[in-house]
């Protein structure tokens, strides 16, 4: 049965604040708990409705968390999920863990992308282009926001992911920073790039001064009309399209 | 002074009900509303804040539409925008006008593209890419939605588009059709592309059954990693990005 405390302690986790604190967060709906619990994320409580139980036995008698039947009404008023008629899972918070620079990888850095649809989507498409490493600068919007989670259907359980002073970071790494200016070198005559940091800035302000010091190639994604810009997660997706497709892989 | 009535005027045109009923819808926030008044749009209407009145004294004076001076609380409860210290303004909806196809233009399809913010983005990448005019199936979100002209960010202005119905009139243009599904052709690999239309489909369906028969090109983003698909909007960019380059612009 579904404790009031349960309920209580779930809805906290929508607060960045709660998820800290407890060092846990929360995903929602099939495709997202199916990929939470396939992932080496530690799950510690899972809500089902009786349907997704039936669906997913074998799958969910190997788990170690607690598992709570709950009604369609019941997971809707825990969740953000307007409609929701399958599951819920809260899960341990990764250690924010710093790797080192593989050559040969293109890696994602976002300069204080704020929003966490736009974040999630460049989840996505990391995932969607074989990217496994991403930067976050410590005003990037926070990955276990539901939001974030959602949007990036799934592909969070794919990446790894650093928040931390990305200055530092490009001081150390030797590997050219490719920064997204609406003012540098067309990125459809870039050929053959060599492997190196991908850059993209906040959705007001772009790319910071003290980071613009480490970028080596500017480029920009030509535009054929009148829109003054594109959308940070657009642009990230064409960004890592030309790149690969200029890498001859 | 701002009425009663005009006050519940407006909160009307959130819905499309009353936006078909009234041929009139709202954009607010001083990018759209300047988009909108340097525009053929016909305003009938417009809220200024003191401040966004002072800076604009010249573009407004030349106005035929009315115009009152509002508080930003004001705007803000009329308004969609949690916050809005500009303006807002009510225009004429555009008489949904048939376009004949151009030879050598690009133009965008939709096939029930459900999500507001997913069509604004489109019509935004649209602009980005110089595509004038676009397709909607009567499925499609409603243009004149304020979540699609908001996330359009004022390229609403610059392109044309026609609801109706996509197969009489695939079946009327001659010229290529461009699906985009996820076992097509690799579009890397798709060099001088004719012009023609760009095919894409419903956020969870795709393509319908209906539309496939009319596509002689299916196409294909080459994905490098473990995402089972992109967000609609995002396939659209990379894919005019990819004409655009193949046709050597």
């Amino acid at each position: 049965m579904l404790s009031k405390n349960t309920v209580k302690f779930i809805k906290t986790l929508h607060q960045k604040k709660y998820r800290n604190l407890e060092q846990k967060f929360f995903v929602e709906g099939e495709k997202s708990v199916l990929e939470l619990l396939d992932s080496d994320f530690e799950v510690e409580l899972l809500l089902v409705t009786a349907s997704f139980l039936e669906g997913h036995q074998q799958l969910i008698k190997q788990l170690e968390a607690e598992v709570i039947i709950v009604s369609q009404k019941q997971l809707e008023s825990v969740g953000q999920f307007q409609s929701n008629d399958s599951a819920l899972a809260v899960a341990k918070i990764k250690v924010n863990q710093y790797f080192e620079y593989n050559q040969n990888e293109l890696v994602i850095a976002l300069d204080d992308v704020r929003d966490p649809g736009n974040l999630g989507t460049i989840i996505r498409i990391a995932d969607w282009y074989g990217i496994k490493h991403l930067l976050f600068s410590s005003q990037t919007a926070d990955f276990y926001n539901p939001k974030v989670l959602q949007s990036s259907m799934g592909s969070f359980t794919r990446v790894k992911f650093f928040y931390g002073n990305l200055a530092e970071i490009f001081n150390k790494w030797d590997c050219p920073v490719y920064g997204a200016y609406l003012g540098g070198s067309n990125v459809h005559q870039l050929t053959k790039p060599k492997p190196g940091i991908l850059l993209m800035g906040n959705e007001s302000n772009g790319i910071s001064e003290e980071l613009e010091k480490f970028v080596t190639d500017k480029v920009t994604i030509p535009g054929y009309g009148s829109a003054e810009s594109l959308n940070v997660a657009i642009a990230t997706a064409i960004l890592c399209d030309n790149f690969r497709r200029m890498s001859g892989v």
